[in-house]
């Protein structure tokens, strides 16, 4: 997040200019290796919330440790000012753009969360959030937890990529587009994606668990973290309206399901969600003021998704508290 | 809906600057006179639409003409660009303003609907929201329909304009002050406020089929015409977000009781209300884009309220078709 550019011109996201990977044998420089990374991430931005997921789900809290910056960015954007003295405890840094800096004086595409930082040299790693999450489940898997779930099985992996693909282009950044459309027109025809998007996830998953296979893949996570959102900020903020998430019974069981699994809802701070999107946004949300609602306490409802069957860890087991 | 200031100081709504009455005697000069007066509303706007209804529930639509505005103001206020030639055939001005200026040069108060014009001298007679619908219901009488219901009940004027009051200030205003807040303060104190009267409301509609006695009056009305913008545009363009109306099952049914009953729902246009608010407000909508929700098929889905009993029109019979 932070690396959407919106204005005069049609909505773009821009990719990730930092995509070196972090890999069981090290090809990029760097291997994977317990406490020498640090994620840092924004409670609020959907894709950083996918790596606390899969983070939790496999079980590398303290493997890769976590800093959490302001929902509220500066001029300087991404800001540690949550924590003691405005600093990073263990980069010690105020602003996430020192990171990006020492790996690269005034690098294209902004300082986007999440990202990975190598503690030892401060240098920022990766910021490709398309990639993060698949190495953490393919490429850490020496420092999983036991009992941790493979959530990217090689069997089916061209079946979740297609099904990613589709949830990214029409929702995950779909609502982006909808939400910093300049144009009635353009607005309309992501909007339209959007629901469209829903509509066949709703025929997906009226009879199935989970999006691939009947376990909790990489698909889930995915698809998550954006209707974890939808109501909150998507829905009004962005003008994605047709109705709520709470009203489609399949999406909404579905996601309450996912919501109650240990490692999906206790990475969830909606606090710092509304307060990023309507205090950040002022191109669309003038006078910064935070709604009220909607109100949260559905999320914690009984879903009714067990009688489809599945297994969510597979073979393995959940993790436990956070 | 015009006398409405906002900007860096708190939203207030003006009070009608144009208070004279239209009454049977003709003690402010205005006697009832059928074919003499031309009302003018805008579609979108809910003050216009209480006088909609309750001339459709009288049966005045004859001796009482109407004029209907572009939901879209220019910099002149409301406009008849959409009848041929830009002009209301009636009147054959362009802009509501010149029945102002034809009544009070450089009056207070801008320009607002709904406002009632004498047709002979084209000046303005009245733009009093809040007593217009009263003056049909009680002044207008010798013209009224046959079987037109008694919306002003003299027995029953205490209780209405008690609950009158309370949905004045917490519910009719109260959605434009969560709305038009500059503050987070000033927005949550307004958006509480119409979630208490909602909750109140709530508990007041459970049991009984109208809000005074067992009939239609003026306080339906009232709540009525904000009721049905609640989910259109209350909900995400104002920030009351708790919950949509259609979240609250008792409120809903007795809102598409309404909606349904002759002479509400079809007063109603969706795409004003829609346009009106989502273009014209560009301090809080910069981008005048306007939402392709919320679903609008559920007004007319079965609301099961008979069976709370209430006599709709009283004595009296339904107004037909429009």
């Amino acid at each position: 997040m932070g690396n959407e550019s919106y204005g005069k011109k049609r909505f773009k996201r821009s990719r990730s200019h930092f995509a070196d990977r972090i890999t069981a044998d090290g090809r990029d420089g760097w291997p994977v290796e317990a406490g020498r990374y640090r994620l840092v991430v924004s409670l609020a931005c959907p894709w950083a919330g996918r790596v606390l997921v899969a983070r939790r789900l496999l079980g590398l809290e303290s493997a890769l440790s976590l800093g959490i910056t302001d929902p509220i960015q500066d001029d300087r954007s991404w800001r540690f000012t949550l924590d003691p003295d405005g600093r990073d405890p263990v980069l010690g840094i105020r602003y996430l753009s020192e990171a990006y800096e020492a790996r690269e004086k005034d690098a294209p595409g902004g300082v986007s969360v999440p990202a990975i930082v190598d503690v030892p040299s401060g240098r920022l790693v990766t910021n490709d959030f398309q990639q993060i999450t698949l190495d953490l489940a393919t490429e850490w898997t020496e420092l999983h937890r036991p009992g941790a779930p493979d959530l990217y099985p090689r069997a089916l992996r061209a079946e979740i990529d297609e099904v990613m693909e589709d949830v990214f282009q029409d929702l995950n950044n779909g609502v982006y587009r909808a939400g910093f459309a300049t144009g009635q027109e353009e607005y309309e025809s992501a909007c339209r994606d959007v629901f469209r998007r829903l509509d066949a996830l709703t025929r997906r998953l009226a009879g199935r668990r989970y999006l691939v296979g009947d376990t909790l893949t990489e698909a889930d996570i995915r698809l998550f973290t954006t209707l974890v959102r939808f109501d909150a900020v998507y829905h009004g903020h962005f003008k994605c309206n047709r109705y709520k998430l709470s009203e489609n019974p399949v999406l909404w069981a579905y996601a309450r399901d996912l919501f109650q699994t240990p490692g999906f809802g206790d990475t969830v701070d909606f606090d710092h969600i509304k307060r990023h999107y309507y205090r950040v946004h002022r191109g669309i949300n003038p006078t910064g003021v935070v709604p009220l609602g909607p109100d949260t306490d559905g999320w914690t409802t009984p879903h009714g998704r067990e009688r489809l069957g599945g297994r969510p860890f597979g073979e393995g087991t959940p993790p436990g508290a956070p």
